[in-house]
């Protein structure tokens, strides 16, 4: 089932510059490969924010949960979850 | 290019059924073709809300906002824009 | 799985008081089958206002959302969903 | 008595990691002894944050401030406190 | 216990003059009884405002939300509960 | 003439435990002495966190100012001040 | 002592012409006596609103509220109260 | 022209005490020199804050925006500026 | 001097077709005008709402209160002004 | 097409004042050299706020992204931004 994500992050001020070139490789590879998998449906960048908004497909709350706790940006990041259904008005079958 | 819109319906009270029953059947069929042609690319319920979340994939700001002016239901709605791009971790080259 | 839904019923003040009254009753033989069946899990009063705070134990977010979109008073009513999961420090087992 | 408790962790961005581990290790051993007191009835995760719903069963207002003082955490939570009552919708007869 | 209790009324704008008349006269009654008894410890006007801040002293949750459902002005009130409890620095014994 | 007053404190993380406690010794040795002289009136505590809801009785704006002002925790409070007047449906004469 | 006072008109939609006129032009007698009388020291218009800013000079709580409740528009407006007092940086020794 | 400015003053923790002391007394050295010179028309305290309502009268926004500009706590405040004009019922014809 | 000018426009639904169309149409004779003179320097429509982002150039905020409550849409629209100079890093000499 | 960008920074109260100097330098020779191809159309300063208003006009939301990415403040910059379309009633061809 999907799930609207919107993650804003928001990194320390004085985090180290390799630490921080870190967490996001580390966040690229996860998101990349979590999106290989099918989990993590759509990525987008929100214009002129340090934020995205992403489509999520899980199997419920639960793998939800445990997918954004593995994220390495988790602890910088201010998360809303909207759960999302089948829009009565879609003309996709595969979108829900 | 992307933009996320955001609707939440608020039909007046007063409004007899029938008229409320053919703004939706209007609004349904805008939709579906608006889907079919590509423009309205995703169409989401929000879970326990009358309102959805969707993706537009428009030339810029003035197709979009012509578009949501063409809707039935645009003077029972309130829409909030969220200009969408790219994201660099996203591994997909169709989805902005 | 979980849901923890907030539900804040705003009746129209020219409601003729019998609508109001079969609706109220309509809502709560629907309420209390649901609690019946399961699906409605906690439904308590929040003190000192119209509205209640639930858990919903459902398949997922489509079940949820054909739900509450039954329930006599949706178009009344302010509804918040927060989707839950178990807690690391819950002792129980079947609280999720 | 039941009071919905809503709590948002926050944990200083240079507290040490053992430090944050001991806390964390004592809250929980608390959580758990209340939780079997009969105290703390509900305790839920909300899907993608450092944040939990809590439903408590206490005398009344001064327990129900003592017990949360109490919690190691307490100085890196907001916390927000609700009263419940009975719904009399509900079916029932130990829920509130 | 003690619960502050803050009241905002608004009337609708259509209510004939003696209805509303008989609506606060009747509030009236019903709030001094209550002080009266000792149940509503302490009534104050907002200045500026059609609001009041109130301190109840009730049994627990579910007298003081079947005292606020009982005014004749619920149904036009917007309500907030905040529970309390004795602070540590109060030198008094029975305020709380 | 009474002032509501809610204090939210918030003591900055890396401040020493013992200035803390002093901070705190010499606010309650205030926050008595002034209720003693029946200038704060009421003082409790908010169920669940680190504020307070407060009754101050003053000669006006600029004695309650200099009060607050006072106060050993003022820099690392955030406070609303609230002008009371009597209620026409209290029955106390000696409340306002 | 003084207060200021900020006030937004919203007269209903269907309210009849001749009515809203009649009300404006007793709250502008009204305003004006006070104004000589000195109780309303300052009455400017936000720009763009029908709004405005006053400043009260009055003997307190009750005086002020006294004067808002008698205001023609009162039943049509939202106003907030703030205490004002003494500026220690204020070089007028008559503006407090 | 008129404007209403209001401004919250918020000084780093950490800043030590003399050059706070020096900042303030900077700031009131200024404050009063406005003031004489007629720029700063009034200047209150908001009873509880470390925070004033400000009436500043200039020839335009740019030298509203110089003179704020040039306060010393300005890195240090919120600001917020209401352009004000002539309300309709204003008797004093040198307030605006 | 610029003003900054946010207008969202909400016609009461009930409102004849014909009376909203002959606002709408005095609004835009009047718009045009006012931009004719340079009064009404920029106005463009925010995508997706029936609101606009205008700046205005007037003699100061007089004028821009006469000229704002002089539009037919005035009773109708929700307004925030805010007051813009000429910014350090611009390169434009007639742009504020 | 346009944009309507707000951007308030907000430096770290510890910046070093070099790095400021050098920051803002930078930031305002990457501004003009943007005004001058024609991309940040009008940039205007907040009147009492380091906080500005523009209007971008770029080839869609990717380039938009891109531009304000490049800003030096960027890391130190709230920003918001609404997407612009032609308004019916402007009497410009060239604006939006």
């Amino acid at each position: 089932m999907l799930f609207h994500v919107r993650m804003d992050v928001q990194l320390p001020p004085g985090m180290p510059a390799d630490q921080a070139a870190q967490l996001k490789a580390d966040e690229k590879a996860l998101a990349q490969r979590l999106q290989e998998e099918g989990k993590w449906r759509h990525l987008w960048r929100i214009a002129g924010q340090y934020a995205n908004v992403s489509i999520f497909d899980v199997g419920g709350n639960e793998e939800l949960h445990a997918l954004l706790m593995s994220l390495p940006l988790f602890p910088y990041m201010k998360i809303d979850v909207t759960p999302l259904c089948r829009h009565p008005s879609s003309i996709r079958t595969n979108d829900f």
